[in-house]
Formats: structure tokens, sequence, C-alpha cells
């Protein structure tokens, strides 16, 4: 028998098995060129050509029992030095091989550092809409996320009612910027209220509020929009980065965290953080991808191929009377559902052999989300049954 | 401030970076080549040259959208197809994608396994001496460790301290074989006789007992030595496996969970693996290397370089007056310390520039663990220090 807390995971796996499945079924019948499939984040989108040249560099030239073996479980020392460099040239920063952690993706990261930070019962806050994982991911380690209501006006964080549920068991905020599901970057102007408040409210409180920036989207922004870096506006931020969308690489999970030496408890952090990777058994990011990374940091996909399906996707469904903000960064659109249930409405669209995600997943119903990176053409033969289905509501 | 879990956790691993630290220390003064780590299991060895073949076939062959990317978080389907019938092969089993599911490594594997089964308070039993690690993998679940003591005759399991340790509390219980620190395999009568405690307890407590093959060194073994594959003696086994040790990649986190259709609540036990490989923040093993592992599933690092070892090591020792029973399998020798306390022992041995692991940490005091997955010359050099060392007591 499963242990308890996994059968509800379970049931909710099956709904999610149940669309994949409706998927697979429609492209079936239908032909898979037919069934247009806006539902996940996999970037059809290859990575650049510097990362095949770095493995097969990597694989003639460097040792070979040290490519694809153990490691400190924080990961290559030259390879964290390669990222701390690279990210102090960026943003002005003055961080080391020690404020670095390699780790599994950006989800490893998080996982490392709930279990880093978390005893039973700490809240962590989180802005709806937010990526409905954080819930597991906090639930892992008998965290409780604490939620704040979305602003549909502009989806900024609700810094009022953000203020008000800071308690003295806050343990951790989540800001996910370019956001997913909005497509939405946090204002240099949000992110100086925001941190301010968690001054006043440390201070207050007595207690320690670690920031939890996630940003698997870092790279992804359109029209030259800039994305703060936290660290240089509160001390307590630790940073959780991925290769995922910037070089294509969902699959192979490897990012990291960076913890600057202003945090709180920071040996004790960096120390943990770094048994965390161990005993949740990462071990260690994949060895020869951390070394990829090292030679790829000033790479990144070719953000045309997303803004051409942004400006496609946004221009066109807003001309068929969708109501929905542009998105500044990341590759996703988030469209007011032309019904009140973003559930039903989901289930409509298939009938345009059309996959979306209800707002619902994240915290956020009335809303659905549309991933746009896919290729353009998916969403060109995709727009007539966008146009067909808000008028059949009409 | 770190979670209060952390806090042992963190002050036991500053032990291992002292003994690390040490190491370092001791090669800045007599040169690297002169301090002999045996200490860790980091194969020094080279993958076998197919796998580099099969990574640049792969990039210049498959597509890599698909090879970087995203797919089920139990796997790529062909690649669990592959590796069943390579098994099924094998053994002469009957599995089927179905049930396989890939891991970040064994210890990943491990950690699915228990998010899967443990509720809290949940016991799983080990067998001293064991991997240390399994204390922290259970702790994750808030499972209890149960360690039956060990049997130093041959250090096969004590079984009968085993029966009377199996509760209405036992969820699992994990088998390493061939062992790590012992190297031994455990006999085919060994296994039949605990599978068979196992069946009658299941009875008679109306449970279920699940069995944890946990075989990193399934492929390392001397002298033609089979090791029993477990399903066929037990319907509730769960198998994990990696390529770690077997294609000397253990930095790359690559490795399946087998769970057979015979499973107690097999349905629910799959589904429960694939969403904890997710909420874990795994989300899947690295994408390039479940494609490389399937095209190398014939293929092992050259025994005979740790076969070569073993001899030297082995005999050298015993000449010496050392006691320890020969490996079948694995790459450790462990050897009765020359003094009771193994801890001095080991800082003993760092006189010597030799780095050796206490039993205590395999709970199993009185023991060092040596692993000789070292160059030969490392062995050859370490040897007059190994042999001065246990003169310098008698």
């Amino acid at each position: 028998m499963i242990s308890k807390k996994m059968v509800d995971y379970v049931k909710g796996s099956s709904l999610i098995r149940a669309m994949f499945e409706e998927g697979k079924r429609l492209a079936s019948i239908y032909g898979a060129e037919n069934v247009y499939d806006f539902s996940l984040g996999n970037p059809n989108l290859e990575p650049p050509s510097t990362v095949k040249e770095a493995i097969v560099d990597i694989l003639n030239n460097e040792p070979n029992t040290m490519v694809h073996g153990y490691m400190s479980n924080s990961g290559y020392e030259d390879v964290r030095e390669t990222i701390a460099n690279s990210i102090n040239k960026k943003f002005n920063t003055s961080f080391t091989e020690k404020n670095i952690v390699m780790t599994v993706g950006a989800a490893g990261g998080l996982n490392v550092t709930f279990k880093t930070l978390l005893n039973p019962e700490d809240e962590v806050v989180v802005f709806a809409p937010y990526f409905g994982e954080y819930r597991s991911y906090a639930a892992n380690y008998d965290g409780k996320l604490v939620v704040v209501s979305p602003n549909t006006i502009d989806f900024q964080p609700n810094l009022d009612e953000f203020k008000s549920k800071i308690t003295d068991k806050t343990k951790a905020v989540i800001i996910n910027s370019p956001n997913n599901p909005t497509g939405v970057v946090y204002s240099e102007e949000t992110i100086i209220k925001l941190t301010n408040i968690l001054k006043e409210k440390q201070k207050e409180l007595g207690t320690d509020i670690y920031l939890i920036s996630d940003e698997p989207y870092r790279e992804l922004v359109y029209d030259n929009i800039q994305v703060p870096y936290l660290t240089k506006y509160y001390d307590n931020t630790i940073v959780g980065y991925s290769y995922s969308k910037s070089l294509s690489l969902p699959g192979e999970r490897i990012g990291y965290l960076v913890i600057p030496n202003e945090v709180s408890d920071f040996e004790n952090v960096v120390s943990a953080a770094n048994v965390a990777t161990r005993i949740l058994g990462y071990v260690n990011a994949p060895s020869l991808f951390q070394r990829v990374i090292a030679r790829c940091l000033d790479d990144k996909v070719n953000i045309d191929f997303y803004n051409k399906n942004r400006e496609l996707l946004y221009s066109e469904l807003t001309s068929y009377g969708y109501n929905c903000i542009k998105p500044e960064g990341a590759f996703y659109l988030f469209v007011k559902s032309p019904i009140e249930n973003d559930i039903e409405f989901c289930n409509m669209a298939k009938k345009y052999n059309i996959l979306i995600v209800p707002g619902t997943s994240f915290a956020c119903p009335g809303y659905i989300r549309i991933a746009y990176c896919v290729a353009y053409s998916t969403i060109e033969n995709a727009l007539p049954g966008f146009k067909s289905l808000i008028e059949s509501i009409k």
C-alpha cells in the first residue's frame, strides 16, 4: 500500500494523465499535426549549437573519469566559480564559488532550499497565480503554502494582502518573475516595495524571512525589459536558476542556487544545502551538463522564436475578443476565460483539438494558460479554432 | 536559520568535510600522488568507449529537442522498454516499460521508493553493515531504520535476528548485494531463507512488506559468481539499479526502479513513483543519459581492473596479518580493525597518508572499509604504509 500522503497525489495525477491520454486519443483520430498542444512548457526549440560543441569538446579533451565522476555535492568548484563570475559581470555582484550550489534543475533547487529551511508548519508565502508544484515542494517538508490572491489588473503581486499574511511562522516567500503562468515581469518598483515590507516585518517580528527567487525564465524577456536581480534589494534572498528554458535543456535537469554571504545563518544554510543535495538522493547535479553549461553561460536560445509566437498569438487572440495582458517574459499567455468556468472552457477547447490548462491549476480560476513554446505553424493552424471557440460562446 | 532536522546533518557533514580537508592538507604537504585515498567509491576507471560513441551518435542523429526535452516523469517509453527487454533476456523475467521508472541514480530511486511507500513511523529493516545514507533516505519521509546486527563470520545477513525484528510496522526491508561495505554477495540460499521469512511474516501479520533490492554493484562480481534476481523469489520486490558503477557514470545520476506487476497495490505504486519523481524535484532522470544507457545495456567497465586491485590488496594485507574475508563483488575490502577502536585506527592510518573509513559509519564498529576503485599504483604505493601500520600495533 502506498503512503497516505501519496494517495491524493495519485488521484490528481490520474487527472493529468487523463488529459495527456485525451491528447493522444485526439492525435490518433486527427493526426498529431492537427492537435494543438499548448499545455506544456516543453520548448519546441533546439539548444544553441554551442551546447553540442561543448559536449563533444569536453568528451574529447577533459578526463572522462572526472567528467562523469562524483565531485562535491555542491558541484564542481571550477564550474561554480565560472557561474559566480558570470553573475558578477552581469549584475555587478560579488559572489564566489562558495555562494553557488549546482542543482537538479530549478525544481531540485527549490526542494533543496525547503529541506534546508523548513520546520513542520512553517509558512511559505506565494503570489497567485503560481506554479502549482510549489505546494508539493513545501509539503514534502511539512511546510504550508500561504496564498496571496491574484491582482488580475496587471498581475503584479498584491502587496497589501501580502503584508497582512506575513506572520511569525513565515519562513519564506517565493517570487517567480518572469512569471509562469502570466508572463509578467515584476517591476523594480514592485521589488522595492515588496522587499521593504519584508525588511519591516523581519524587524517587527524578530524573525528571518527568506525570499526565494525562482528564475527559470530570467533570460526569456521581450522588448529589452529588465528583470531586477533580487539579492541587490534584500539580504535574505536565495536565487534558484535553471538552464531548462535559457538553453532549452529541460530534460537534463541542470540549474543552481545562489546563496549570498548576506543570508542569515549563511554558513549553515550553505552546508545544509550541500547535505540536502546528497540526502534527497540527487547527490549532485548531472556532471557532464555542469561542465557544459559552464562553457555556454553567455549563450541562450533565440528569443525571436518565442517573440514571433507571442506577437502572433497575442494580436490574433485579442482581435477575436479574448482578453489578456501582453506577456513581457516567459512563453505563456494568461487569458481571461470567456466563460466563468475555466475548466469547462478548456474542455470546450478540446473540441477544436486545442489543449490548454485551466487557471485553477495556478490558483487563479477564470483564466486559462496557453504555452506558446510550440512551432509557429502550430499557432497558425490553431488560430481558426480559437476564433470559432470564442464565437461559439458569444 | 536552518531547519531543526538539518542541524545534526550539518554537524555530521563537517566531520566528513574535516576528513576531506585533511586529505587536501596531506596532499599539499606530500603531493597528491603520495596520499592514498581509499575513502570514496568514486571509480578511477573510464566508462566503456561505447558511452562516448553513443553520446555523439545521439547528438548527430536524434532530434535535439527530444534528446534534451521533457518526457514522462518515469522516463522515455522506448528507453524503458529496451531496459525491460534486456532484464528479461538476462533473468528470464517478463517486464514491460510499465515496470520501469527511470531515476536520478540509485539514491534517487530509493528516495522515490520511500516517498511512495512510507508513512511516518513506518519501519525499514536494514542489515548491518549498511550504507549509512539509508538512514537519511528513510528519515526524509519520517521512516525509522531498524538495524539487524552484523554477522561478522561471513557477513551474510543475520536471519534469526531479522525474523525477530519484523513487526506490524515493518513496511520495507533493504538488501544491498553485492554489498557496500563488505563486498559480500548474498547467496541464493540466503535469499530463499530471507524471502521465506518475509512471506511467513506477511501472512502472519496481514501486512505488505516490500523488499527493496539496492543493486548498484550487480555487475561488479568476481569469479563468475551469480547474484540472484530478487523479483523471482518474492513478489513484493522493488529493484533499484544504477549505472554509476557498471558504466562508471556516478556523476551522471542515472538508474532505474523495477516495479513488477506482482507487487502489492501495483498500479498505485507505479503512479506514486511517477508522481514522487516529479514532486521531489527530480522531474525526470537526465534525458541524454537515459538515451545513452539504452544503447549501452550490454556494456560494462572492465572488471579485470577491479579484480587485479582486489587480488593484490587482499593477498598483501592478509599476508601482513590483516583479517578480512575476500570480497566477491563491489570494490570494497572490509577489514577487521587491528585495534578495537576503528575510528582511532583510521586516524593512525593518516600518519601513513592512508585515508580509509571506519566501520562505525556502516553500523559495524571494529572494522574499516578500503575502497579499491583506485589506480593499481595507488595500492602498490600504499602497501608499505599498511604494513608499517599493523607492525606499529603488534
